[in-house]
Formats: C-alpha cells, sequence, structure tokens
C-alpha cells in the first residue's frame, strides 16, 4: 500500500490527487470546511489560537455532513473534516474535548510552544480520538525530523515561504523544501514512492491553482494544501473588502511580503520571533518602512478599524494575509468547485506531459 | 512551431528540455559554459560587473568548442554559449565589441539602471551580432511586461526567490511567479502552449535536481537554469573552501537567506536597494543580526580575507553565495553530467506521471 493508498483508506471520502483546505483561523468555518471535504478533498476548521467557538462550528458541520452525501463515507465514525490549532495559544483541555466529542477525521498542529507541548497535545488527541489523524505543519527540514521523531504524525503538511498568514521567518518555497523533506523523512528521490515509511506529505504555501498543485506533486508531495484561492470563494467568512483586495492583488511577490508588523499593529505580538505573516502590502506597511513609529502607525490603524470594507481599499490599513499566489487568484468560485478544478487541472497537466 | 521547437532552432545543439547554467560572476566560466553546452544546455560565461577579463575567457571558450563536437552544430557561426552581464555595472562598448567580435549564442541581461538603459544594451547587442538572441533576467511580472515591451527579448529568465545570488529583494517563488508570469506574457494557463506568442521562458532559483526542473516545467517554463548545483563541479571556478561549504549546508531555507549585509561587508554596496542576495548564512551574518556595528563587522571579514579556505569554515566569514536548493546539493558531479541527470530525470518524472 503506497502513501496515496493509505490517506484513501484514512480519508475514504476523498479522491486523488488530495486537495485540502487551509485551517484559516476566523475564516475556514464549518461551510467552508465541508464543502471542501464534499467536494472529495479535506476541509479544515481553523480554531487557531482560540477554542471558544470551535464548538457552534462543529455542531453546524455536523448538522452539513449529516444531510450531504459525505454521512454515508465515513469510517471509523470519524466527522469527515479536520480542525486546526495553532498549538501555542490554544486551550488544550477545551481542545482535547471537543476532539474527544466530535471526533474530526484530523487535527492540524502548528507552531506548539516546545517539542513537550506537541507531546502532550498528540498523547492526548491519541487517547481522546483514536481514529483521529494527527496532522503537524513544518517549515524546514528540521522541523519535520522533530516532529517525526517526537509523534510520528500521519502527515506533514511542509509550508514554503509563499504561504499566506503565519509561518517561519527564514524558509525556503516548496520547491527546494519539499524535496529536501521528502528525502529527510524517508522516501527519498531515488526510492520507491510506494514505500509506506513515513508521513504522507501534503504541501501548502503557494498553491493558487492546477499548475502549482502539479508541481507540487511532482515535487513529491501526496496531496496540496489551498488557502489564499479559497479566500475567493463564498463559503470563506471574510469581509467584503478582504475578498475584493484579494482580487484585486497582482504580482504577488511584489503585491504581498513576509513581515511581523502587522502582528504588531493588531496587538497580537505573541508569535515567536521565528515567525512572521505575509500579507498583502498596504498603507501601514508602508508607513512603517518608511519609518513612521509604531505607536502612531497603531493609531492609524486603530482609526481605520471602524471604516469597515474601505480599510481594505487601496489606502486602506486591514490586514489582508494572503500568500505570494495571490495574484492567480481572479474570481470569486465556490470552495466545491475550486476542489474539483485543482484536482482535475492538475491530473490533467502530470498525464498531459506522459 | 512551438516555443521549445524555436529554442531548438535558436540552439541547434541543444536537448530539451533544456538545462542552462547561470552566468555566475567569476565562477561560471569558460569551462563549465563549454561542459554545459556540450551535454546539450546551455552555459553560460558570467561576466557580470567587470568586463574587462572576457575576453580571455572567450578565448579560451573558442578553443574548447573548436576542440569539441559543439564545433559542427552551430548554425549562424555563433559560439555555442552564452555571456551573462549586469546590466548596472558593466561597460556598454567593451561589453558590444566583445559580443560584436565573439558572436555569442546568446546574452543575458540582468539589472538594468533603466529601461533606456536595457533598450541601449539590445539594440546596439542587435547591430553587432544579429545571431545573437537576447535573454532578460526578471523578478516579477511587473520587470516581464517592462522587459518585452521595451525590447521583445527571446528569452524571459524568471528568477524566483529561492535563488542564490543577486535578485529582487521582495519576491515570490517560481511556484507562483512562473505561472503569473506566463499568463501575463502571453502563453496563458489555458492558451495553448504551442504558442509561439511572447518569449520563451527559463526557471531560475531553486532548481538543484530532477524534481525542480520537473515542477518548473509544469509550471510552465520551456527550460531551467541551475546556479547553485553546478557550483559543486569541478569546472566551478571557485576555492575548495566555498565549494565545501556548499556541500556541508542543509535544510537550505535555514542555512540561507536574503540578505543585503554581505554587500555591505564586502564594499560592493552599488546594488539598487531593490535588489540583495541570498548566501549562506554565517558569522558575518549572525554578528550583524545581534546587533554588531558594519564597521567591526568589516574589519572582522577584512582580518578573515587572509584565511584562505579556512574562511568558508564553520566559523568563517567568507560570503557563499547559494540558493535555497543548497541542501539538495550533496556530491561533486561534472557538469556535463550534471545537465544530462537533470534533463533525463526530469523528463523521467513527467513520463512516469503518465
Amino acid at each position: 500500500m503506497d502513501k496515496t493508498q493509505k490517506l484513501k483508506e484514512d480519508y475514504p471520502w476523498i479522491q486523488t490527487p488530495l486537495v485540502v483546505g487551509a485551517p484559516m483561523r476566523l475564516i475556514a468555518l464549518a461551510d467552508m470546511a465541508v464543502e471542501i471535504s464534499k467536494a472529495g478533498g479535506i476541509g479544515f476548521i481553523g480554531a487557531g489560537t482560540d477554542v471558544s467557538d470551535v464548538r457552534s462550528h462543529l455542531d453546524k458541520a455536523t448538522h452539513l455532513v449529516e444531510s450531504s452525501s459525505l454521512a454515508t463515507t465515513t469510517t471509523a465514525n470519524t466527522l469527515p473534516l479536520g480542525i486546526g490549532f495553532i498549538n501555542w495559544g490554544a486551550d488544550l483541555s477545551a481542545a482535547i474535548a471537543l476532539i474527544g466529542e466530535y471526533r474530526p477525521a484530523a487535527v492540524w498542529f502548528f507552531a506548539p510552544s516546545s517539542l513537550s507541548s506537541l507531546q502532550t497535545w498528540a498523547t492526548q488527541t491519541r487517547a481522546a480520538s483514536p481514529a483521529t489523524k494527527i496532522w503537524v505543519q513544518i517549515g524546514s527540514v528540521h522541523e519535520a525530523l522533530d516532529a517525526l521523531a517526537s509523534i510520528q504524525p500521519d502527515v506533514l503538511v511542509v509550508q514554503g515561504s509563499d504561504a499566506g498568514g503565519h509561518g517561519l521567518a527564514r524558509s525556503a518555497s516548496l520547491l527546494t523544501l519539499l524535496p529536501e523533506v521528502d528525502d529527510a523523512v524517508g522516501s527519498g528521490s531515488r526510492a520507491s514512492s510506494s514505500s509506506l515509511s513515513g508521513p504522507a506529505l501534503v504541501a501548502a504555501g503557494g498553491i493558487s491553482d492546477a499548475r502549482g498543485a502539479a508541481a507540487a506533486l511532482v515535487l513529491g508531495a501526496q496531496g496540496v494544501c489551498m488557502g489564499t484561492r479559497f479566500l475567493a470563494s463564498p463559503e470563506a467568512n471574510l469581509s467584503a473588502g478582504y475578498r475584493a483586495c484579494v482580487l484585486r492583488a497582482t504580482d504577488g511577490g511584489q503585491a504581498t511580503a513576509r513581515t511581523a508588523v502587522y502582528d504588531s499593529l493588531r496587538g497580537t505580538p505573541l508569535w515567536p520571533h521565528t515567525h512572521n505573516a505575509r500579507a498583502i502590502l498596504n498603507a501601514s506597511y508602508w508607513d512603517h518602512v518608511a519609518g513612521l513609529p509604531l505607536e502612531e502607525n497603531k493609531a492609524l490603524y486603530q482609526k481605520d478599524l471602524a471604516s469597515g470594507d474601505a480599510g481594505w481599499a487601496e489606502n486602506g490599513r486591514m490586514t489582508a494575509y494572503a500568500g505570494s499566489g495571490v495574484g492567480l487568484v481572479r474570481g470569486v468560485k465556490g470552495a466545491g468547485e475550486i476542489v474539483g478544478e485543482v484536482r482535475e487541472g492538475a491530473r490533467g497537466l502530470l498525464l498531459g506531459r506522459g
């Protein structure tokens, strides 16, 4: 059994190549997660650092699943979607209680405060819901090997530097990170890809369409994860201003950058200094680069908070996390349609080369 | 005729998918360029900002070509290799004289001081050697469109953020840059790839082996360019210490970063602020991050200059430009062997998916 077959066994409703929806905090909730799973992908609810609202999202997702075709395709009585936690901030006992009660097919761990904390999360998850698979997001070979040695995750989410939102400040793109991780954790460049050794690899960061997905598969991934692309779906829980900002952005490597300035402005400075976030560059960013003191920049940000969607307009100051693939996001499409388009498009590109 | 056929017509000695050797300043000279072309790729001599030594390299390359199988495969009487210029620093009239005299099959332009300067270089090159094809390195969609509108280059070298050495400070990887450029300059994601409209795209930055090459081809490139990988070939003109440093580095996104600090230390601050360079992180970098004043850091660098190969040891201060793919470079191999391995490996990966 190869890794792809193993994925199909663990998540029997999926179609391959696997397309995953990133657990975007506040944005990827029940609607998006269920739509993605219904389309043969794996959707994740973004709990992030705050677990307090997650029960309501899981209740809604359960209801949506029960009234869909998904209800009949799951094994082990799991909920056919995942929950994503930012471990340094999420409440462990509240999270474990939810995992035990709702039995998601997968949990996605990211940025634990330490390896021993990661081990605690994994041990307690497995005790609370043995059928729940554990995914760990990593941004370096070092992190991949640490995660592997500590908790033997089922899936490594390999996040490259193009990703929107938070990740390692110093990073490579999937182009080099994915093959180097693949070599390090077992499959290797010349080893048989039908080996079951090592976790499945899901590529994240810079995948916006079928071309990026096909590239990630050729680089060694068994599945691909998208976040930014799903921002332009009706199922994304975000303001019209944010969505318009995403659709407006072109030349993604110029329109976005990795920076810690938005965390500072928003008063979310609890991220470790090893991490920052990629977002669309706006007036806050340019003022920061021009030397405006943080307190003044913060005041301008606070003032803009009241302006609603206009805060994401050309001269706005609201943060729009997005990856460098934002320039490839050109229209609104249903999350399920996106899943199918990327999956079939990637398959076609790879077959077309034969 | 599609773009790949056009490449074969313009460079009749090549085999496809095309593998190109980057014009690494001081490192990619006659030996490397000719070996790469002999193996069915296109080798470039790195003139960089200083044209004064290039005549000797071209004389040597001419001699090597004449005593090889390449001598019989060229058309239009061109030298079957290219010369790479960093236009803001290179002497125009000296360069044009060499181009007219030696008729390289291609010239590679990078970082002109302005678009009108780029136009001058292109016009004079075409006058001096009509058969010489013009390649322009770009790092954004904006630069690609500017180059296209200004001089209609034969090839756009699309450089992503993983690249070693100099490039745009703010940048995306090839994963998103290449498809967005492809869409912008003509081929498009859904348009036929057999269209001749627009220049051929050669992908650079983060390609170290067949996997990266195959990914770049799937993303829309007609050819791939490598620099870092060739550092570990006997044909690279670099010190044993530099080469050892490259072979030692692992976890490429952690071992390297884009920074301007090495330019400051080395006294090459003439690069515009839009550009910086990716290199292996060393004591100079960490001291800089820790707050050591530049003058003190410079003094330590100057002292280390005298230590030869030891300057690239674990605690050394010599600069080793390298891309994030450096962790995939694990042994020394002939430049020609690398070309064949990557070309055939990429072909196999793409066929293997069929």
